[in-house]
């Protein structure tokens, strides 16, 4: 068995170059948003939800994932994208970089911005339709619209600045990052043929990782310089933003994201063995911060 | 059989009805973004595209439309009204009015304009695949992508103020208005069952009567008044819009307009009767202008 670093990277490799043969060339026209597509792409990401979707495909199956998952991978990793796009418009976070590089809309426009995040929301659909299995498009499109990233998203910017309790950041964190991350590693399941049972348990590792994600990255912005994040640090604050540190304190998040690993570890104990990269991936998002 | 306004009625109505039930109800949280949503797809659209879809299918099939037919019909309208959402912002057109009510960033904001926009086209997509058939996914997200809906619109955007010839027009109305008019109609015949040979005719008709309808539309935006047509008149020349009438004048866009729906009822003439409503359709959506 590989260890997590060799893992992660062969699967960001194979989700680029899948995600290279999926996307339309820059050198089609209309060029200007094939070539944004592409920008925002390629500029660097972790690939965290390909990498759950692929070990929770493996772990179920007992296969190595093939050309279906890696479309499925990349399929999501478009929707994240989408996602950040549109985050980053004037009108929702006004970000200027992301990932060390500019935003979309500074990098090239906010109408193009607009319709470039609109285009891999349906491109993905497109290559989700291609693999056949409408079951997977329902579970992914729930977990994307309004009782899910898109209502966590609303949540957030209507929070700006207000008072906000645990449960206000709960449910945004919960649906804004955290669905998707359960999608991913759902739709790995899924394409797997686990069962029920075996899917309900890996939606909690799902919604544990993915609280986790966000309360690290939480406790990143309050701790890390500008440079560390390829992003503004300290932005969250500075804005109001409701963040974990916010509302319970940093060394209090810290404690609360390492036991939300613990339940996500606690959620797979039914995979043994094979659920190795999946408790790696849980404990890589972890320690981040330590 | 009833005649074409009966028809347009009934179809509008079930469609109502159909929406009604598959969009959140405004008392779900977070309510603002569903409110915009309800707000914009009950905006007094014409339903052109669900009478389209009905119509095709109930012309194939020789049977009256069911629920599944619809589903999808309520879906491309969603999927419409997403598209008007994001073409009305401030970056994009920047439309105060629409159907003589105000366009939804101004209603409710630009941030909530773009996530409503934005969960409509996910909803959609969660309404088609409930239908079951991945090939009908793949044929209206394929017409709303960067080849079809959102190719046009970003050279429409590019082209504003530009010189431009025919050619680009048509490029744009074929992309950004026929594309989505196109799947309609495809939607309805794979719904139905058509043969590949049945769909390329109706796709044909479908082409010719989404370009009319956008000749049609550039005509009225020059001849009538803001009250006529709820949105400001002659806004197109004034932002030097690349129009059929700015690159062939007003009585050649008659001609055209006329051209392309003679065309189109010799794309159905294999139909016979059972496209009476086709062909009724194609002639109502030309008349508007004489």
């Amino acid at each position: 068995m590989n260890d997590l670093t060799t893992y992660i990277k062969s699967i960001g490799e194979k989700t680029d170059s899948t995600l290279e043969k999926l996307l339309p060339a820059s050198s089609l026209y209309p060029q200007s948003i094939h070539e944004l597509m592409r920008y925002c792409c390629f500029a660097g990401g972790k690939r965290v939800r390909p990498c759950l979707v692929v070990a929770a495909f493996e772990a179920c199956s007992g296969k190595s994932a093939g050309e279906d998952v890696f479309k499925a991978a990349a399929a999501i990793e478009m929707l994240h994208t989408f996602s950040l796009i549109h985050d980053d418009l004037p009108c929702m976070d006004d970000d200027d970089y992301r990932r060390g590089k500019k935003t979309a809309h500074k990098a090239f426009n906010e109408a193009l911005a607009v319709l470039g995040g609109d285009a891999l929301c349906i491109i993905a659909f497109e290559v989700l339709a291609g693999i056949g299995k409408v079951e997977i498009i329902s579970e992914i499109a729930r977990s994307l619209g309004t009782m899910g990233m898109i209502g966590g998203q609303v949540v957030d910017i209507e929070s700006e600045g207000k008072p906000v309790d645990k449960d206000i950041v709960e449910y945004i964190h919960n649906n804004k990052t955290a669905a998707l991350i359960r999608a991913s590693i759902n739709t790995g399941a899924m394409l797997a043929g686990a069962t029920k049972a075996e899917i309900d348990k890996l939606s909690s590792y799902g919604t544990h990782v993915g609280l986790a994600f966000q309360v690290v990255d939480d406790i990143l912005d309050e701790e890390s310089t500008t440079e560390q994040l390829g992003k503004d640090a300290g932005s969250d604050r500075e804005r109001g933003k409701a963040t974990f540190p916010a509302v319970m304190g940093l060394e209090q998040s810290k404690l609360y994201a390492k036991d939300l690993i613990d339940k996500a570890w606690e959620d797979i104990e039914f995979l043994g063995n094979k659920g190795y990269y999946l408790r790696e991936l849980a404990e890589y998002i972890r320690v981040r911060i330590f």
